[in-house]
C-alpha cells in the first residue's frame, strides 16, 4: 500500500535508493514459456542510463541487470522474476552540501515531513534512478506483447516543437540523435537549446509523445480502470511529469462534437482518430497516442535559495551530475510504463469472456 | 479486476446501467463514528443530476440515494455502506433507433467486440449515469476530510476561457450560475456559447479546474502511487476526459528550471506554486490545483454517419436527451473523485509512521 | 481494505446488516456471455434460508434475490452484477433485551471496542445473515465452472459422525434429509441429537465435508496464494468456523512419508489421495476434499451470564430465533465459498501461460 | 496475481528458487522510524536454516540476509526494504536423477502441467527454501509490534504429543532442544522418534502450536478478512501444511454451546478462552492460539515408485539432503507468518476510526 507495486496481473514491485548498494525489483505474474531476449532488455537499459551523451547526466552507471530467478534455460517459468541493478557510481559525498537544507522543488522536504527522516543522499527513493527498475519491467512486458508496437519520442523541448502529425514521422530516426526526436531538423534545434541551457547551469522541460500501434480491440476495463486512466496514472507516476493528454487532449476541449467525432469506416476502423484509440475506456484497434509533459529538472548548477533545517533561507550553489533536460532519457521510461499497462490489460482481456 | 472498484483503504465499488432498474454502490473502509450529513450528500447529487437547467440533459431523475447499511443512528459504523439510486426515467424506447448500429465516438462498438454483447439501451454501463454513484462516494469522502476544501469550476467552454488565476476568483460564485463558472462575465459568455451550440444540435467541450486547499503535508506515496498519479487516474476514469495537468502542467514543459522552481519561505511554504502542491508524489501543504479536459459529447442532434452491425455506413438523425456541454454537470464529479483520492490517502497517511 | 470483498478476478463485495432494510452485494469480474440460470440461484438461496425445517431458525425470510445490473436478455454482460435481498422479517424488538449487555462468545463486545459503536440489532454485520450474499455469489460462480462438481455435506454433529469415506456415500441423498447428511442412518441420529439439544435450549457444533470433483489440473498459485490457502481463508471467514483440514489433514501429521505419499498411476493420477487433490498449492486433477469445523452457536435459550456496559455480570435468559445447530444451513455456504475460490482461480489460470 | 505477495498494508513480495543464485524479497509498507535490530533478524534466520542439528537437512546455507534499501542510519525510512539471500550451497547435480521423472507428492508434476516447464533443480520455487524470505519479513514484522509476544513450538511429532495446556509450559525452553518443544521429556521422545525415522530413510509429520499474547483488542476485519481467516491462509500457504484450527478447533465441533461459550469477567476478559482470542473475526484481547498440521516430508531416502515423463512407473532410490521431520524448522516460519498478519492488521486498525 506504500505504492511500490504497479499492475494487476503483471505486477512490478521495486525497491532501492539512488545511493544505496543496489536497486531492483520483482516481476510477478509474467506468463510462463516466454523466451526472454536479454539483449533487448540490455538495449532498453542502455537507452535510459546516464552518461550516454553530452546532454545528459554524466553519472556513470553500468546499469547491468542481474536476473536472480524466474528464468530457466532462457524461458520464463511463471515464477517471479527477481532482479537487481548495482549502484556502481554512488558518490554520496557529492550530496554532503545538501545535508542541512531543502532544495526548491525537490522531494526532500515532504519526505522528511511525512517520514520523519531525511535521507539526504541524492534524493534517495525520489531519485530518477528508481526508473531503471521500471525499464526492466517494461522490457519484459514488451516481450509479452511483441505484436504491439510502442514508440515514444521527444516532441518538444522548451518551445522547440515537432509540428508534424506523428503519421508523417519516421520512427526509425528516433534513436539516430541524442535527443530522441524523429524529425532531424527539429532534433538539431532541440540539441542546441539543451546545450545552451546547460551552459547557463539551467534546465529545461519538454514533452514526449507515445504512439502505440497494432493494438487489439478490447484492452481496458470500463469505469474506474479505463485504459486511458491506467496509462495516465502510469505516466504521472514518472518523476517530473505534470500532464497527460490522450488523442485530441486539451485541444479536444475546444472543439465541437461534429468536429471531434471519429466517423466509422465500414470495417469498424475510423476515418479520424481524435479519440486516440480508446473509446469508453477500451481500445478500439486504432493507434493509441498520448503526450506527456515534463517540467524542467529542479537541480540547477546555479546559485539558488534553499531552506535550512533551522528555517533559514540561504543561497547555495547547485552541484552534482544532473540532466539539463530529462526528456531524452525519459523516452524509454514512457515506453516501459506503457508496455507494463498494455501487457497487464492484455492478460486481463483473456478473462473477460467465458 | 474488472475495474469497478476505486480506492485502497476507502473503496467505492459501483454497479448499474443507465437503463436498468437501479444503479448503486458499496463504500467500504469508511471509518466508524462519522456523523453523516445526508443533506450534504443530497446537495451534491442535485448538482450532478440532469434536468437542472436549460443547458443540460432534460432526462428527469430524482437521483435520491437510498442507504441500506453501514449507518446506525446517524453515524457510520465501520461496516460497508450500501446504497442504491433508482432509475426513474429509463425510457429505453428512446434508444430503439440505435439498436442496429454503432454511433461514432461511442463505446457501443468496443463493448460489443470485447464482451460479445450489445446492450443498446442508452450506453448501458458506459453511460455517464454511472457517475451518480461516484458522487455519493465522493460526498461521503468529503465528510471524512472536512478540513480539506475542494472546489472545482468550469474554466473553459470551447474557446471561452477564464483567464484569471484561481486566486483572483471567488469560489462562492460557482453555484450562482448554471455553467458553474466563478467569473460572472465569462459565465455569461459560456452560457451563450452552449445555448448556440445546442441550437445547432451540436455539442462542445471544455475544461474544469479543481483547487484543493488546507491540505496536510504528507498525502501521497512515492513511486507508483504518487498523489498526482492517483488524481490523474481518478480524473481520466471520468467519461469524456482527454487530459489532466497538475500545477504548471503543459506550460511547465516550456519553462526553464530557474523559472519553474518554487522557492521556499522560511516556514516551509513556497513563494510560488508551479508544482501544484505536490512534490515527489507527496502533498507539500500548498494548494493542489489541476485542470481536466473534456471532449465534446459524442451524441449529436444532427444527422451523422453510423455503422450498422452489417458493416454499412448509413446516415442517422441523433435523438435522445443529452447535454450540449458536459462540463457544468461534471464539476461535482471532479470534486467527488478528488475527495475519494484525498480521503483514501488521508487514511493511508495514518500508517506511514510507527 | 475493511474486508468486505472476496476474490482476485471474480470479486464479491457485500454489504448489509441483519436488521437493516436489505443486504446485498456486487459481483465484479464475471465473464460476459454466461447464460445465468436464476432458478438455480433461487434453489441455493432456499437451501440456506432460515425456517426450512424444525431444526433451524424460525426466522422467516423470503430471501428473494433482486438483480439490478450486469444481466441483459438472460446473459451476463461483463459489467458488475448488483443485487439486493430485502430483510422482510427484521424484528428488532427481539433484540431489545441485549441492548445493554454483551453476550458471551458474540462479536458485540469487540465491535464496540473496535468501532466505538454498538449496533445491538441482532448482531448487525456479524450476523450469519450476511452469508446470504455469499450464496448469491457462489451460485453465480458455480455457473462459471459448470464442469466442476462441488458437494458439501454434514459429516458430524456433536459426536455423531459419518464414518465412511466419502467415496462410499451417495451425494444425491444430501438434500433428502433436513441435516444434509448423505448417510441416511447417521442423518437420523444427527436429527435426533439436534432435536434433543434444542429442547434443552442448547446448541451443538459439527463438521462439514466438501468434495470437489472434475477439477482441472493447474488451479492455484505457488507460495502465498496456494489453492488450499485460499480455500482455508474462504472457510475460516464463515461465522463459527474454528478449523479447516485438507486431505489427510491433522491425521496426516501423525503419519510417515512412506504411508502418506500418493504414488502415481501411469496416467498421472494417483493411487491414493492423501494430498486432497492439491500439490504445492496447485490442483493435480484428483478430487479436492476438505473438512470444516463449526463451533456451537453462541446464542442459547437458557439462562447465561452476560456483561453489562457498566461492567457488571448479570444472568440473562436467551431469546430470539436461532439455530440449535448451524451446520445443515452452512452446507450451501461452504459450497458457495468453494465455488468463488475455484471460479476465481479458473479465470486466473487463463493468464498463466502465453 | 501470481501470488507472490502477502499482506494488505505491510506487504512482503518474494522471489527465488532453491537452486538459483539467490532468493529474496521486498517489504513494502513498513512504517518509517523503526530502529531495526538486525541481530534479531539474523537470529530468526539461524532458527530456520538447515544444518542446525543432526535431525534436520544437512544442506549448508549461510542464510545471511543482505539488505539493499529502505534503511538509513539503522532506521526504516518508509521506502521499500529490498533484501537478498544468496544460495551458497546449490548442488544442482544432486537433482539430476529426478530430471526425468515426477516424485510422488511433490509439486513437479503440477508445475509442469500448469506452466509447461519442468525446473527440476530441487523443486525450484516450490522448495521450502522460499520460506527463508518469509522469515526475514516476519522478523521485521515482529519489530513493528514489539509488545505482542508470538511463541510457536512443536506440539506433536507423529503420535508423540504435548498433552499439557500451553499455559503450563515454559516457552523459554523452546529453544533449549533441537525439536523446539517446551516440554523437555516430550522433546526427548520426539527427538528419538525423528532419529529412528531418519534411520529408516523415512519422514514423519507433526503439529505446531502458536500462542500470541498481549494482543490489543480490535485486530481483524469483519466478514471476509476475519483475523482467523488471514491467519489460516498464512499458515496454509506454508509448504506441507494440511490443517489449521483456532482455539477449540475441531474439538469445538463436538461441544455444546453451554460448554463452549466463554463467560465474561467484569473487565471484559473471559474466564475460558475456547474462542482462541478472536470473536467475529476480531481479536478480543485474550491469547490467540492455534494449531497447524504438517504432513510428512515427501522426499524419502528409500526406494519409491516415480512416474517418468514418458508415463512409466519405475522404482527410484531417493537422494538429497532433506529433513526427516520438518516441524522443528517450521517453528520460526509459523511465527513469521503470524507476525506478518498481526503487524498488517495492526496498521490497518489505525484506520478504522476517525
Amino acid at each position: 500500500m506504500a505504492g511500490n507495486t504497479f499492475g494487476k496481473l503483471l505486477k512490478l514491485t521495486t525497491f532501492g535508493e539512488s545511493h544505496g548498494e543496489a536497486i531492483g525489483g520483482i516481476i510477478d505474474g509474467c506468463p510462463a514459456g516466454l523466451v526472454l531476449d536479454l539483449k533487448q532488455i540490455a538495449f532498453e537499459m542502455m537507452r535510459r542510463k546516464p552518461g550516454q551523451s553530452k546532454i545528459v547526466s554524466q553519472r556513470k552507471e553500468a546499469d547491468q541487470v542481474q536476473f536472480l530467478s524466474g528464468i530457466f534455460e532462457g524461458k520464463t517459468t511463471g515464477t517471479p522474476i527477481g532482479f537487481i541493478i548495482s549502484n556502481t557510481d554512488q558518490k554520496s559525498e557529492d550530496y554532503s552540501h545538501i545535508k542541512e537544507s531543502y532544495r526548491p522543488s525537490h522531494a526532500d522536504y515532504v519526505y522528511e515531513k511525512k517520514y520523519g527522516i531525511h535521507d539526504y543522499r541524492g534524493g534517495g527513493r525520489s531519485s530518477a534512478r528508481e526508473t531503471a527498475s521500471r525499464v526492466v519491467g517494461g522490457a519484459v512486458a514488451k516481450q509479452i506483447i511483441p505484436h504491439i508496437k510502442i514508440n515514444a519520442f521527444v516532441s518538444s523541448v522548451g518551445d522547440v516543437t515537432v509540428d508534424k502529425p506523428y503519421q508523417e514521422l519516421d520512427f526509425s530516426f528516433i534513436e539516430s540523435n541524442i535527443v530522441r526526436c524523429p524529425d532531424p531538423i527539429v532534433a538539431q534545434n532541440m540539441e542546441a537549446l539543451i546545450a545552451a541551457t546547460k551552459k547557463e547551469g539551467d534546465t529545461i522541460g519538454g514533452t514526449i509523445t507515445c504512439v502505440i500501434q497494432n493494438v487489439p480491440i478490447g484492452l481496458g476495463e470500463p469505469v474506474f480502470d479505463k485504459l486511458q486512466a491506467e496509462l495516465g496514472k502510469a505516466m504521472l507516476s514518472i518523476n517530473a511529469v505534470k500532464g497527460f493528454e490522450l488523442g485530441s487532449g486539451f485541444c479536444g476541449a475546444m472543439m465541437k462534437g461534429s468536429q471531434h467525432n471519429d466517423l466509422y469506416n465500414s470495417d469498424g476502423s475510423t476515418q479520424t482518430n481524435r479519440s486516440g484509440g480508446i473509446q469508453g475506456g477500451i481500445s478500439n484497434g486504432m493507434d493509441i497516442y498520448f503526450r506527456v509533459a515534463f517540467k524542467p529538472v529542479a537541480t540547477l548548477l546555479q546559485k539558488q535559495e534553499v531552506l535550512t533545517h533551522e528555517g533559514i533561507i540561504v543561497e547555495q550553489q547547485g552541484k552534482g551530475r544532473h540532466d539539463p533536460c530529462v526528456v531524452p532519457r525519459a523516452v524509454p521510461i514512457v515506453e516501459a510504463m506503457a508496455a507494463l499497462v498494455l501487457a497487464d490489460y492484455y492478460l486481463l482481456l483473456k478473462t473477460s469472456r467465458l
